[in-house]
């Protein structure tokens, strides 16, 4: 959405919400309104009613609204003194105290007038609502809240409504939520035995089931693979540090509320639980002393870092407090900047190729903005990586849009944002500039003439936090992961007791493989069928008297696939490619 | 060495120490002895003398200790009283000192006479020092101590003596020390860019280089191949952790000195850092409800743990604060307890023969004492338990060797040493039993009857922490590490630059077959050879005319190996054979 649709948007929701106070005031007549925003989906009232109203009551408020509707054909406005304006509302304690608050800021009193309503309000409204689609809006439901958030206030009614520029956007987005409520990851993750929060081991620290860790390890060594034949190394470093390295990094100045502070039961030292690696990186490089024969060094680390959230806002896989960056550093010369990121792209493209994330993703190219003493580097490195990047997405054909003054201080950056297989987008890769670190360490390498020279940093992450990712992931494949991130692959089901011999010799041949299986014997078939399809295992194969006697298989599969009388050779042969590949479904 | 010789040796080395006191007496008649203990190699005695000697000097007194040997054949001893005793050492304040201690304890004044020189002394000597064969000891070195210890005491001359059983014993000691010395993984570590300690980060947390994590990692999934066959599950835990867990776990009683508090900059919450991965596995295990046809449970996490020591005790890579355990535990019936040690004991014998550190090794049973009420656990369990241990000692032949009274609190155990290339021994393995923590954490099971079992949970660790184990495979292998475990295990030097693209192209070949190869170009063919010799790489491949035309290698090894006009898949055979199998050099 361009940022004047978005502008448009947000007006016609705000208008709708006079629409809903309007439609209340009609319906019941000794409620009192409060505030109407509009929010990201659409927008809401919150109303003190005399009594109660449920969400039964909704269909009625909306018809009201649908017969208000094509009479809102204007929008007119004026000023009041706060005398006239607490006159207007008399007997409405919270429009009086909105008054009383806008005088004292000595700001203008305003209210505002479509059809026969009018409101206390500060403006931002679509000029006709008659225009608006009735189909396009639709409340949505009830829910309480306190005045103005403050729990020793009085409980108000909030009215939510839904409201998008047409029918159909706002189908899909009543479908995209229905989704998201099904594919939920915290539902999915317990389902599927992913994962698991623990009350005695806390909030945002998530621990992970057999089933997790083998999505989790396929992901990092697959992330591993595409960086090792590119060059890079793998470095390790420890969890904890102490306060000199982020003094040097700078990280102690401005990013101490997110820190985990660390006191020794013995030594009495004082650490951090590193939040980024980057600072270890830097320590690694300057251990040793490169020459520009050795440019650029590349380090990969699939490390864990502690950020502290609010508990409140911790939850599932996406919010947590222990997130496990792909992370990585390199260390190039300016003139290298260009060659790297086109790596690093191709990296990003075939990763996110391979999740089926490609269809409407785009970047955001960050350049420096007019005001260069905000930044740090000096505007020969800055032309230069902005040129190598621009030139990276063009070449790479990428989907980019500049975004000015959106640079970090310390360099240019890509921002890479995915849509899942439900619409929604989330900003996943990164690829940065930094001319601050290697500064702040004082990083060198030895050029053709003998001479120190500054090596630029660049930080990448692909999948971002692995914990993240796999949240987005498990709702992205609504759980049905592609053959080689399932934790089981083949589900075998003997019919019956007497086939189990046989059954454990399938087992044994597909393990040979490397193929991820399971036997399940108990149970009545119908259920263990059940079973296997509720745990989306990719394969079930039912073994009876003819697939023994005969010694082939019949193989199920998703889609309604159906495989039979195919040999273990065949089948295996099958997967085998499926998962060597990273076959999407 | 038995209890017994251990005790017998503490004697010779103690008497040998009066000799050294009576030797310097002869020869310095105005130094002034203070205390002369024996210890784990030899013995020492703290000195003052009218002056300084050097090491120089260090031949005339052990030449006066061999003269005065033989009249040494009897011992004899008296108590005095305070002042008799004070009378005898006047001018002596060291021993005056230690008098006027001994008495205000009420202790005895004893002095000791052998040949004709008496010290004080509270006995523990062998009866007669004549047939102690000279060449069994030396004096080794000098160095400066402080009286007592204490820095603002004043500084004395230390003497140094080693002292063994044999001359033998002796020479093998001091070749063990010299190797050790060669082999410092600390020095190695720095030569071979395995790893970097840095002050920034902090003493005990070593940051691992790219050749480090070759090995780390190889080591790792070495591990994890011998525990996924034997169906172990991987599991993933957060390095942080609620006081919560650990009084659930009882840590927090006992523990807390080891621990790293953490507190968070936002949330305000508090929190550990895990000194041990037993009580986040407790959590995995109990969000399932297990059956009984589930069992065991057994989960396997390369973990890195953290353990507070005081900065002045850390080390390389053998003492330190961040500590990977190769970690697993397994949750079984009492009845499964023998079969599951024995599939441990057939790891830890499979891994150890990897190393090549199966000779001289042995297992020390640790068992209950006889007070039971110091143990967790019914005497029913433990009698199971115990029997299980001793029979899977005695089914795998393992030398081993009851020690009663060992066991911990919680449950019987089994622990490894081994002997490393230059006899230094080990402690590495270990597997315990727990009848605690499924209690505290009330773990439970369905039975066949549909109730409620209480599991035994078994902690075993193979390697140890790969921390500590690295540092002692460094010097166990003096750096030249099998081909498997080399960081690079080929080097390709063409001997000019006209035969690089060869080079490279054997270097391709090698990759495809997931072969470390390094190809250098720059510098002199004998600067590049000897650089691969100090790296310790396993096979050197030097091109030239010859082999570009006929389109085979020569290749250089260890242990004088020369392969000549081999071709490149026949090498790659060859060298594969030996990654896959892990083959000892």
């Amino acid at each position: 959405m361009s940022d004047n649709n978005q502008h448009a948007m947000e007006y016609q929701r705000h208008s709708l919400a006079h629409l809903l106070g309007a439609a209340v005031m009609e319906l019941y007549p000794d409620a009192k309104l409060t505030l109407g925003p509009a929010v990201d989906d659409g927008f809401y009232y919150d109303i003190k009613f005399n009594g109660s109203i449920g969400e039964a009551e909704l269909a009625s408020i909306e018809k009201k609204m649908g017969e208000l509707l094509p009479t809102w054909t204007t929008v007119t406005h004026k000023e009041l003194t706060k005398d006239e304006a607490l006159a207007h509302f008399k007997g409405n304690e919270f429009k009086e105290e909105l008054i009383n608050e806008i005088a004292d800021r000595n700001e203008p009193i305003t209210l505002y007038t479509m059809g026969n309503f009018t409101d206390l309000c500060r403006g931002g409204h679509v000029d006709d609502l008659s225009t608006i689609d009735p189909d396009s809006f639709k409340l949505d439901r009830i829910a309480g809240a306190y005045w103005r958030g403050k729990e020793t206030n009085p409980m108000l009614t909030r009215i939510y409504g839904l409201a998008f520029a047409s029918k159909a956007d706002l189908e899909q987005y009543i479908w995209q939520q229905e989704e998201a409520r099904k594919r939920d990851h915290r539902k999915l993750g317990k389902e599927l035995k992913l994962f698991t929060i623990s009350d005695l081991v806390g909030a945002g620290l998530p621990l992970f089931q057999p089933n997790g860790v083998i999505i989790r390890k396929e992901l990092e060594e697959y992330l591993w693979s595409l960086h090792k034949r590119k060059g890079y190394d793998r470095v390790w470093t420890p969890h904890l540090a102490k306060e000199s390295l982020y003094i040097t990094s700078g990280h102690a100045g401005h990013y101490m509320e997110d820190m985990f502070s660390v006191h020794g039961g013995t030594s009495k030292e004082d650490f951090y639980v590193k939040p980024m690696n980057c600072p270890h990186h830097m320590q690694i490089f300057a251990d040793n002393q490169f020459s520009y024969r050795d440019m650029p060094v590349r380090y990969f680390e699939p490390a864990t870092v502690y950020r502290d959230e609010k508990t409140g806002q911790l939850g599932g896989l996406t919010r947590v407090r222990s997130i496990t960056q792909d992370d990585g550093h390199l260390f190039c010369r300016p003139s290298q900047i260009g060659q790297e990121f086109a790596t690093i792209v191709g990296i990003i493209k075939e990763f996110y190729a391979t999740m089926g994330m490609m269809e409407g993703y785009w970047v955001r190219l960050s350049l420096r903005g007019d005001d260069t003493s905000k930044y740090l580097g000096s505007d020969e490195v800055w032309a230069t990586a902005e040129k190598a990047l621009t030139d990276v997405c063009e070449a790479q054909q990428l989907p980019y849009k500049p975004a000015k003054d959106e640079a970090a201080f310390y360099g240019p950056k890509l921002d890479f944002m995915f849509k899942d297989a439900i619409g929604r987008e989330w900003q996943l890769a990164t690829i940065q500039c930094d001319f601050n670190l290697p500064n702040r360490f004082d990083l060198s390498y030895i050029n053709e003439q003998g001479e120190k020279e500054q090596p630029v940093v660049i930080h990448r992450a692909i999948s971002g936090s692995i914990e993240r990712f796999m949240g987005v992931m498990i709702e992205h494949f609504a759980g049905a992961f592609p053959v080689w991130l399932a934790p089981v692959q083949v589900a075998i089901l003997p019919v019956g007791e007497k086939f189990a011999d046989y059954a454990y010799e399938i087992k044994a041949a597909l393990e040979t493989a490397n193929i991820r299986v399971n036997v399940s014997v108990n149970e009545s078939l119908g259920k263990r069928i059940r079973q296997a399809k509720t745990e989306k295992v990719p394969y079930q194969i039912v073994i009876g008297e003819k697939e023994q006697t005969s010694k082939t298989l019949t193989v199920e599969g998703r889609n309604d696939l159906k495989l039979e009388s195919i040999t273990i050779e065949d089948f295996i042969a099958r997967i085998s490619d499926e998962i060597t590949n990273r076959t999407l479904n």
